[in-house]
């Protein structure tokens, strides 16, 4: 037992107190963990989009105050009544989603979409009794998506929390619990190239990057990317991709461009845009016979996905995927392995690191579009 | 070698001179077989919806005179040069798509849509030089599917002639080559149903009737028809139907009456009408998660298939499948194997029968709805 099992911990946190205003470190009170739940010491997170689209908050309900992150890497300090599976000393990765192992999805050998602790964006407090276990200046403070990450010690969901093999360097891993997984995922767990085949990813950001990446483990020999940034296209070949397509370059449709590139179309695409005509591209690029699309980028609430359904009578296969079909708790270690046994190289994804106090700079970063992730290092 | 072989054979076939005029029986003069053909004596043949629909010619080119026909069986009367896989005797089903073994489709084991000899309704004449090999009242008569099976005796190209259990009984297995094997395949094939689980079949036709009785042999423990047909939810029994649902009963989506039958969506779902609104809802009524939607009608040229993509990132997936995947040489014979092995039980398509001479009453038949097969015997 830790010391400070069943007090209340008193760290540093990085509050966003408004929409779009940069984050405050101060001090707060962390709640011991509940029924179900584990305090874990976030050693090292980063950013995601995701947190920066909340925090702008220009699409959504706003609540603040709230402390944002849920890519990081840590170790389980206390856990609460009922918790088996941890236990203090644990090196954990949070995830924004969970795995309570009871439901239809978590019994299911398929889906990840748990449906007692899939994502949630609006949930600002715990499952269990509607309470935060954050509170600074005397007021409680929001979680955001069951992980809250920008602060020293954070409490979650045990169904959120993914034990990862105890030699893994969590200054890599941490970046593995969100984009990383979801891009490659996408390609080894649903659209499953087989060796030798094309792969289109749409998008290079850091979720099609991993996209890629996942293509170039599974063995593609063509992996095309597609993005109408002409710079991102040197950095992908570090990750697998041999061709470029713009299609701001060209006067007809993407997929005529790839379909003329690959006799008929490729094996297999990924979209990593949410952008409709993106993903409406990414289905029609496939070939006929075999060809599989998946889509990974999230759309705005109006989008219409169309097609003439010949094409998928000509059988063409179109799926989503969410997480990369990672179930958190059983699924995720394995890309800690795959990183662990060389398969999976982490390090081309980690472009800049600051310490926890640099915070701000990290959403920078972001926000000009530089790098691909940023690693927040939350001790000294 | 049989006596006719080389020679050309005078035998009855039904000609249509007209669109939607009844055919006409008289004598035709059947070509031998060119490189890479065989002639067929047809046995049995029987009707499909797609012989009905390009005889009435209303949304295509009309080709005429035609001899129209495609689900049948026979027996090889004789086989051109470089025809090595088929012998003179050999009991055959013949196919109105093929498989040349040489393309990419072929060599791909997915996909079943040859290259070389994919369907085409516009074709009226041989592959190899252009020309009919039927010819009455000295002039040519257009071939219908590469097939033409109301004819005593047909040439086909040998990628379109599948070789299959010399035992099989011709007079059930017939309906083997068409429609039924579509519905089946959609299920066994793609869809892919585990034991236990619910199918949503869309229309109950003999393809809708055939997508079910493969939900039956996959011992599938919940199959809902759906049609707007009350009548035919009886006879959908036979195949293993256990619920019906008529859209028409109801003032909302079909997609969400099923979803609340079924806690939030059946695992699989077989869309056999070829109406837009109905692929739309079958692809909606499956579970998140893991929910296979597989499309099997075909749509009209303007039809748009449109969902929201979250539809999709919800871990939905969409298919269509093609002769449901079947491969016609080397995977359709598996489908008389399960006829011969009594897994599937044909003779509940076949509910009419008729003489050559009377094939004008199957078509009558279809036109007003009655029954599923009607079987057309060849000899008296």
């Amino acid at each position: 037992m830790s010391s400070t099992a069943g007090q209340v911990i008193r760290c540093k946190a990085a509050i966003a107190w408004e929409a779009g205003r940069p984050l405050s470190i101060e001090e707060v009170e962390v709640a011991p963990p509940q029924a179900n739940e584990v305090r874990v010491k976030i050693l090292f997170t980063s950013l995601c989009h995701t947190d920066v689209y909340f925090w702008e908050a220009k699409g959504q309900n706003p609540l603040f105050p709230r402390i944002y992150g849920h890519e990081a890497a840590g170790i389980v300090e206390s856990v609460g009544e009922g918790v088996a599976d941890l236990a203090p000393g644990d090196k954990v990765l949070p995830v924004f989603t969970g795995e309570c192992k009871e439901c239809a999805h978590c019994k299911s050998a398929e889906s990840n979409m748990c449906s007692l602790l899939r994502i949630n964006t609006d949930r600002g407090v715990m499952l269990s009794d509607g309470q935060s276990r954050f509170t600074a200046k005397g007021q409680p403070i929001y979680h955001f998506l069951g992980t809250s990450t920008f602060s020293e010690y954070s409490v979650m969901h045990v169904g959120s929390v993914a034990k990862i093999n105890p030699s893994a360097p969590l200054d890599k891993v941490c970046v593995l619990s969100c984009g990383i997984s979801t891009g490659l995922g996408a390609t080894l767990n649903v659209a499953k190239p087989p060796k030798g085949s094309s792969v289109a990813v749409f998008g290079l950001g850091a979720v099609g990057l991993a996209a890629a990446e996942g293509a170039r483990i599974s063995g593609a020999s063509r992996i095309i990317g597609v993005d109408v940034n002409t710079k991102r296209f040197e950095e992908a070949k570090k990750f697998g991709c041999t061709e470029f397509v713009n299609p701001k370059d060209h006067n007809k449709p993407v997929q005529e461009v790839i379909a003329e590139m690959t006799d008929g179309g490729v094996d297999r695409s990924v979209e990593c845009t949410g952008n409709i005509d993106a993903m409406i591209s990414a289905f029609e690029c496939v070939h006929d016979g075999w060809g599989v699309a998946v889509l990974v980028g999230v759309p705005t609430k109006d989008a219409v996905f169309k097609t003439h359904p010949v094409n998928l009578l000509n059988e063409r296969t179109l799926k989503g995927t969410f997480f990369g079909n990672y179930k958190p708790r059983s699924g995720l270690p394995s890309v800690v392995e795959k990183y662990m046994n060389k398969e999976l190289e982490v390090e081309k994804f980690i472009t800049h690191e600051v310490a926890f106090s640099d915070i701000n700079k990290a959403f920078d970063y972001m926000l000009k579009g530089e790098g691909l992730r940023c690693i927040i290092r939350m001790e000294g």
